[in-house]
């Protein structure tokens, strides 16, 4: 059947979010202690595709949360140009499902090389990434076999989310809430809308930037259409121009001051006539958030746009578990 | 006549690039031992827009010319959620053509509290940012009426390499070597081969990676299309499944080792019967470079993109100077 991994592997959420709260937080509140104890003053996040914006949720949660200034590095620096930046005081985390991106794995010996202090967040202990960094979070997804990532994807989030600062009681209620809003009605009315879209907008502020970036790049990998990502803010600064009420835009907006930002783009949005449908509790595409508090609304939040990425690939004719062009593990230098 | 703006201000860049050179590279050099006296220990970039894409070129200088770590500020950690990082021993660097949006003058007056040492580089001495921070550059652009920027882009990119550790002799050829570029064939040819494309991918690599996501927004902005800029090795992590014979590919490679990188890209692309066109020297989109050393390529690589988001927005009858649904300044919080 058509995209019967992918849909597999949408539903394994709940538990994977269970395992990982029950057995990765002693272990995750130890790799957090390490670093803490190294005191750094700055963050680096490596990454690639969809583990990039886990990154880049998690390049919120050290701002915010461990008030540390954080970017995301460009591997090419290192393997491209050999920049050898001094990295004294620099926590550096290496993101990746399969821990095997060799451009990755270079990355990270370099900035052991440069002083830093290395994790890896990987859904593979046995992976080179794992062996090369300091320290490694297994984020205990299980296999995932789809191409396109979705459970090692909000595992990376949860982990990353006690890596920085996260208390696990607040995220407790979050394997109930995944269920309740992976129960919510299927996404299918919302897949007929689009069958027929070659390109849509996505868009989010603050903790759900990370949420419109990975539901564009779910898109694009299994239905092929010309999905683009933008922060509510940064729609604003140009590519709003493109909006009209051919394009689609699929805005994810949860309770918190992120969500509330969203009200300027939606009137901006609505002036230029565009079709726009909701993403939060009470959407169009629904999430259920109950007893889940606004910097973990993004383990959720991405569920339905999953759904809803599988769906429309196969109203299409296409098959999710196996993109044109794709393999499972990407290799770039 | 439709676009007399915007083109009167691309053919004005090798002029407004000569100015820059002969009267700002003595203030920059001021701000750049100012900088370097203060040894900050890591750079963040604040910007939106088009000036974020010169931020996006600026952070690979701080990591390769500079050997700092560098990161892209998410200014709404900021003014959204109130994040209080501590700045010491940061440089921050707030780049706006207006320096008039108000996240950005609140960012910087957050990050001066925090401890960053501040500068802010605009085409306007006078706006609020240039007045709110430590120190300023003024890119010395003159004024920029048409909505979509080009000469600042390209008045910010050099005094960005100026203020990098770029040295004003190897920046010499760039005047002659943008003329140049500006005097080779019109993208005519090219604008009617795009003019009924709905969307096209744009990519590039290293120093030219700023090029592909700047040329992605001039014709989001002018154009209306669904353009969507990934570095070479992005696009490979998932987006390939999208591009096919129907999707157009803008693909900038400069010669060095960014250029040299885009190797398996194009293999890839070409695997995919994607139609790309080239943009560098002897390309689709000629560039030329004569003496313009590989990380200065990206102040002319825009020029034929500039010109053909001016022509393509013609071609489909619309006005780049009055693109839909957006003023010069945007404001954003």
């Amino acid at each position: 059947m058509a995209g019967e991994l992918m849909t597999a592997e949408i539903a394994e959420q709940p538990r994977t979010l269970q395992r990982l709260l029950d057995e990765g937080s002693g272990p995750i509140a130890e790799v957090a202690a390490w670093w803490r104890a190294r005191r750094p003053r700055f963050v680096l996040f490596a990454a690639r595709g969809t583990s990039d914006h886990a990154a880049l949720y998690a390049k919120y949660l050290a701002e915010i949360t461990c008030g540390l200034p954080a970017g995301l590095v460009s591997p090419s620096t290192t393997t491209v140009y050999h920049a050898t930046p001094d990295l004294t005081d620099v926590l550096y985390v290496a993101v990746s499902q399969s821990g095997s991106s060799e451009d990755l794995v270079a990355s990270v010996r370099a900035a052991r090389v440069a002083g830093a202090h290395t994790v890896a967040v990987t859904n593979d202990p046995t992976s080179e990434l794992a062996a090369v960094a300091e320290t490694h979070i297994d984020v205990r997804a299980g296999t995932e076999r789809a191409v396109a990532a979705t459970k090692t994807y909000t595992a990376e989030l949860l982990a990353l989310y006690l890596l920085f600062g996260g208390d696990p009681d607040r995220a407790a209620a979050l394997p109930a809430a995944a269920a309740a809003t992976l129960a919510s009605r299927a996404p299918s009315d919302v897949a007929a809308r689009l069958r027929f879209a070659s390109r849509l907008v996505t868009t989010g502020r603050g903790w759900s930037y990370a949420t419109a970036r990975e539901a564009a790049l779910k898109l694009m990998e299994t239905s092929y259409l010309a999905a683009q990502a933008f922060s509510g803010a940064d729609l604003l600064h140009g590519p709003l121009a493109m909006v009209d009420g051919d394009v689609p835009v699929l805005a994810v907006a949860s309770p918190g001051p992120g969500g509330a930002a969203m009200a300027p783009v939606f009137t901006r949005l609505a002036e230029r006539g565009a079709d726009v449908l909701r993403v939060g509790p009470h959407g169009d595409l629904p999430v259920v958030l109950d007893g889940v508090p606004d910097d973990l609304a993004p383990v959720v939040e991405i569920l339905p746009l999953q759904r809803l990425a599988a769906a429309l690939a196969v109203a299409r004719g296409g098959d999710p578990d196996r993109p044109r062009g794709l393999a499972k593990v990407t290799s770039t230098c």
